[in-house]
């Protein structure tokens, strides 16, 4: 894609929610537009970050053999008031109707999708049965900050599972836990999946996954050496301590909750009588488990995890593109002749090759390109210049090494099939 | 997939809102499942038909040069109130905070994209601009009805373009209109754009898309010979008048709006001040255009169009599957080990050369097979049996045709090829 073909400008000026980083990095390049506080529109290159997450999550759901549906954010009034959450739950949007009615607006999907799984499973040989969705979710937090880390309206993955015993709950599980730390690890972030407390949910089973940043809002004891992690909500180590596990030292530091995971138990399936008849033709409750990813909060922890004071550093799985091309203009028309034709060219075969890139074909200054490069965070960035043409070569700039080199034209296209491995 | 994988089932018994076709069927076939009166949620295999539709509505809105972008269902109250629709738009959801502000809930987004759009557009050099999201949008309807064609939460395409002229505003405009003309015939519809009032958004150039079904709330006259309509709503003719286009007779009937364009002119660019400074350096505002098409309503009105008695008939573009494999078991154990093999390396062959299938792999009766086959309504329909294969065949059914077929096992994979062309 041309950069001049994409409507939103860079601009060097902070944003009024300039008290975080991902949200002033992300205004700053118009990947996002603040709507109001804690509310922001994706915008086409934010746009591509939040759909190349979501790809990832979609494609490691659908690997647990969970089925994509799509519920809504209306929600009846009785479901809430039947889990007690109506009054219970502090930040639920109630939207008043003009019939007189009353919704939920779609703050969590418990109240939805059980009653909904409900109408299909009978007996235990329809369990287990794990259902997700990718959507907006809605919580009137009273004080919404962090930028897109804590929104009022914020992109979530939930997904729900169903099972005949606990110890079919368990394995599904321990194998969404899996899931969970290939998808972090594929969005290039070093996440500890932590014991918690289940807040609003649940006092059963739960864990967190924690990046590691200073913009993080919950404090967790992490182990130096391995995996160990405890949030400070339900410790029972201190800083200083040694791990339980390795005898490692424990570090208190600050955390971005990613993801959860809760053994919801019968919490949900009993007041919706949610149950199955086993194959002695018994009924029992189902037991359930919930697992979420915001998926917008997930941009902004990637981020605040990955960048520098030029700009953000998109890992590759999750940059808006492959290539960040830049052509510089001379001021000898037939040089600058030369350089177009070249850039066309490399242009049309990266794409062709299956890369995607962006080309900043616009009239600006190399300052203004190179910084604008940065900002934007592409991990490769390819400069075609007179400079460069006379060598027969492309400059190579890899985002976060401050090595720069030539690659000569021809070797270009083998050099990127290296660099993406 | 396999369609024991999937949760759902189908049903026989009417859903309650039985008014409508399009609800019976996208309910009974396990597409959707109604959460209240006009709210719905989407399962596996109705999100498979949004999808597609959804990825049709794409691939043309990119071709018009079209950038997509996520808005915000919150949008701030103080924007509705300078277009002055906070208090006159009838069906606006109206949301209370615990801050103690109120938000609007997104039932339109000309009052956000247009201070989007203005963040970023100073000279008639950045102009034209042309954005679109696919996103939901909740109306507060008195009344909710006829299944998904009208919701009170609903799936919609939304498209606005800017322009520094009246000119280029309508040449946009009339591309568009051909791009819809292009998505309704993919969707597999016979669709007319007609003349029509600019309801609560326009009084100038309006036109709206019209599939004819019974179901529909419009009356539409429109001429048995060439693509001219009027909405009754701003008709200059009447019921066996003669067309003003080709003196064809003009006959009234009912149709379902599936999609809908306007001239919004400086409506909404004046009290938003989006303005563009022309290459003489004065101020002008921006022409802007706005162009929807319901997306869930669209999914419904194929069902209105194209069903029978027996249940729904996907067009091939839309379709959740592009075959739908029906194994039937046979009481000989050394046959049904046969059928078994069969079946499976048709289904892993189909998958391979890149197809859809849906594999009926359920322990259920025949009779139950053929009739969920024919309410899902995939386009083909390939039967194992013991039948089929004493004949080293398998039974070719197209939804919509009587014939039944026997084709060889070896030619299916050239048969399929044929016909998906």
């Amino acid at each position: 894609m041309k950069l001049s073909q994409i409507f939103t400008k860079t601009t060097k000026t902070h944003p009024a929610d300039a008290e975080s980083v991902n949200a002033r990095l992300l205004v700053q390049a118009g990947f996002v537009h603040q709507e109001m506080a804690g509310v922001y529109s994706w915008l086409p290159l934010g746009l591509r970050v939040l759909n190349k997450v979501e790809g990832i999550i979609r494609e490691e759901m659908n690997l647990l053999g969970a089925s994509e549906v799509r519920m809504t954010s209306l929600q009846p009034k009785e479901n809430w008031l039947k889990t007690g959450r109506w009054d219970t739950f502090d930040v639920l949007f109630k939207v008043p109707s003009q019939t007189g009615k009353e919704y939920a607006l779609g703050s969590s999907h418990e109240e939805i999708v059980t009653p909904l799984v409900g109408a299909y499973v009978k007996s235990y040989k329809d369990l287990p049965v794990a259902v997700y969705q990718i959507q907006t979710k809605f919580r009137d937090e009273l004080r919404a900050k962090s930028g897109v880390l804590r929104g009022r309206e914020f992109g979530m993955k939930d997904l729900y599972s169903f099972h005949s015993s606990q110890e079919d709950l368990d394995a599904f599980y321990a194998r969404v836990a899996k899931a969970y730390m290939r998808i972090f690890a594929r969005c290039g972030l070093d996440v500890k999946m932590v014991e918690a407390s289940g807040g609003n949910f649940s006092k059963k089973n739960s864990h967190e996954f924690q990046v590691h940043t200073d913009a993080g809002e919950d404090m967790i004891f992490t182990c130096e050496n391995c995996n160990f992690g405890q949030n400070t909500e339900v410790a029972t180590v201190k800083e200083g301590d040694v791990c339980p596990i390795c005898g490692g030292v424990l570090n208190l530091k600050k955390g971005v909750e990613v993801g959860n995971i809760f053994d919801l138990g019968m919490k949900y399936t009993v007041p919706f009588e949610l149950g199955y008849t086993d194959s002695a033709g018994s009924r029992s409750p189902v037991y359930m488990g919930c697992y979420g990813i915001g998926t917008t909060r997930l941009v902004g922890s990637i981020v605040e995890a990955l960048h520098d004071e030029r700009g953000m550093m998109w890992p590759r799985e999750v940059a808006p593109f492959a290539v960040h091309l830049v052509s510089l203009s001379s001021r000898d028309e037939e040089m600058n002749a030369r350089i177009m034709s070249s850039v066309m060219e490399l242009y049309e075969n990266l794409q062709s090759a299956g890369y995607e890139v962006l080309w900043d074909d616009r009239d600006a200054s190399a300052g203004e390109k190179l910084a604008d490069a940065d900002l934007i965070g592409i991990p490769l960035r390819i400069l075609v210049s007179e400079k460069t043409l006379r060598e027969n070569s492309v400059e190579w700039k890899e985002r976060g090494v401050s090595e720069v080199k030539l690659v000569s034209v021809e070797d270009i296209l083998q050099a990127i099939e290296v660099f993406k491995k």
